[in-house]
């Protein structure tokens, strides 16, 4: 095994960093966002990206997001003390895990950072040498805007970061060192089931980007003009890569489904009340919604304050 | 009449400024943020606010936003070359307007700034004082914080401000006074007539509204801590007044329920595909709103950079 490196307290509250190497499968926002993280907070830590594009991957090494890259995965790049996160399209995941697995050596640590889990670790479980290797990770973080362009080296501070792990059933040093890496990233770490978290992210991520895009289509290119900054803030997400959102759909169809049908009873609601001219229950859906969204912004203001 | 005072270029491509007088009712956020952009565009211009609360006038007096102000309306005020904008919820639009005609002399031009217009405009049409006096506005512009703490004096920058008339029909001094007010302001004027405002706006912004509401109402406090800044965007509006919501949807009920029924097709359409496993069309619903938002940030730029 490498060298232990121990991180010195003086940048935050975060635990060691116990890398030697970091690779990213997939180097865009997200990927692009841990290199940056990785690469400001660990400047010995090496961080390889693997992605198709040769000219891509080393437009990110010239402007210092990685030390190195490669097209093809390799052996050699995976051994020793090595995290390696996959940030690819949800559709392409599983695939992935699944080949590193066959070329890793015993202590190199896979995760990805995929917002569906459960279809995803089924699909990785079901081959032994990758279910020992592979823990999974969602960090809730990210932007409209696709490309290791717009990462962030913050991206993931005071962010959650869902394990998808039991610490009490599946602790050990993997758990901890998944943890401890995104800790270091300054994210805030929960441990969830894969199902809880696909039911949960099927209402706080898949809906919302869902009913942007319906309202934008309600809209339509032809009332554009019409538009304020309500629209606008609304539908952001909506501009998101529909190719990218089809496969999160696909890989939490049922999930998304019962949360696009509990979105069909709260606007039956709305409708009943307003054609019923039952204002007071219009009001009530409305307040019920605003307390629900100012709690957030308060619980934000308090995070922020704390860091 | 008094003295015409004429606008000198140089601030921008704004035409001149003929108003002695601007008497905002309701000094909010839109009300204060006319304010702020007739203090800051033509310093000697009286701006007299309207209200109820002589504390949070006297404050908007002392930070400069008025040069007067009043708890009740004042034939004196409603005189000479006067244009008094009611910015007050869209519930107390029309009888506000009908109090100020009658005690308004000839040359005084009333508008409003609320988000609905058939409704009242049709209530002031009852009143052929009023009617004569009285032309319908509304700036598209706001945002989710009350008061006119939040005033911003470019708030209506490039933004449209639809006028309920028709420059064909309705054309002379009085529409030309109110048009040149918001170009004043920064504002691109659309003339449209209340009815197709309020069919277009129950889609542009009291849909968005509506659809914010709802997905915060399915996601709820408990999975607040697993939100991103998807979240955050899609549901920023949904913190805003519920009683102020209530009234413009009162006021817009028939082509609110139709907005609403639109969005109930949409979410079918999803939800079809999405149970039959036909992703291509996921896909193709995703791709037609990500296409219409993104020209929107398109256009947005290309506006920014005419400007």
């Amino acid at each position: 095994m490498a060298g232990f490196r121990t991180y010195h307290p003086g940048m935050g509250q975060n635990a060691g960093f116990a890398e030697d190497r970091i690779i990213i499968a997939g180097v865009g926002l997200i990927g692009g966002s841990i290199a940056a993280a990785v690469r400001k907070r660990s400047p010995n830590t090496e961080v390889i990206g693997i992605g198709r594009s040769p000219d891509r991957l080393r437009q990110a090494t010239e402007i210092g997001l990685l030390t190195g890259w490669a097209t093809q995965l390799d052996s050699r790049l995976l051994s020793g003390r090595t995290l390696a996160v996959v940030c690819l399209p949800v559709d392409m995941i599983a695939s992935t895990v699944r080949e590193m697995a066959e070329l890793a050596s015993s202590d190199v640590l896979l995760t990805d950072a995929g917002s569906v889990k459960a279809s995803v670790c089924d699909e990785i479980l079901q081959d032994s040498r990758a279910a020992d290797l592979f823990i999974g990770s969602h960090p809730i973080a990210g932007g409209e805007n696709g490309g290791f362009e717009f990462s962030d080296s913050d991206l993931f501070r005071d962010r959650v970061c869902v394990v998808t792990a039991d610490p009490a059933r599946d602790g050990g040093m993997r758990l901890n060192r998944l943890r401890d890496f995104w800790k270091f990233l300054g994210a805030r770490v929960e441990f969830m089931s894969a199902e809880d978290h696909d039911h949960v992210l099927a209402l706080t991520s898949h809906l919302p980007h869902l009913m942007a895009a319906v309202t934008t289509n309600c809209v339509g290119p032809q009332n554009l003009p019409l538009t304020g900054s309500g629209f606008r803030d609304t539908t952001r997400v909506a501009a998101g890569s529909p190719s990218l959102w089809r496969t999160i759909f696909a890989g939490n169809r049922s999930s998304v489904v019962e949360a696009v049908a509990a979105a069909q009873r709260q606007l039956n609601e709305f409708q009943l009340a307003l054609e019923s001219r039952d204002d007071d229950r219009v009001e009530d859906l409305l307040r019920q919604a605003s307390e629900c969204r100012k709690s957030l912004d308060h619980d934000a203001s308090r995070t922020r304050n704390r860091s």
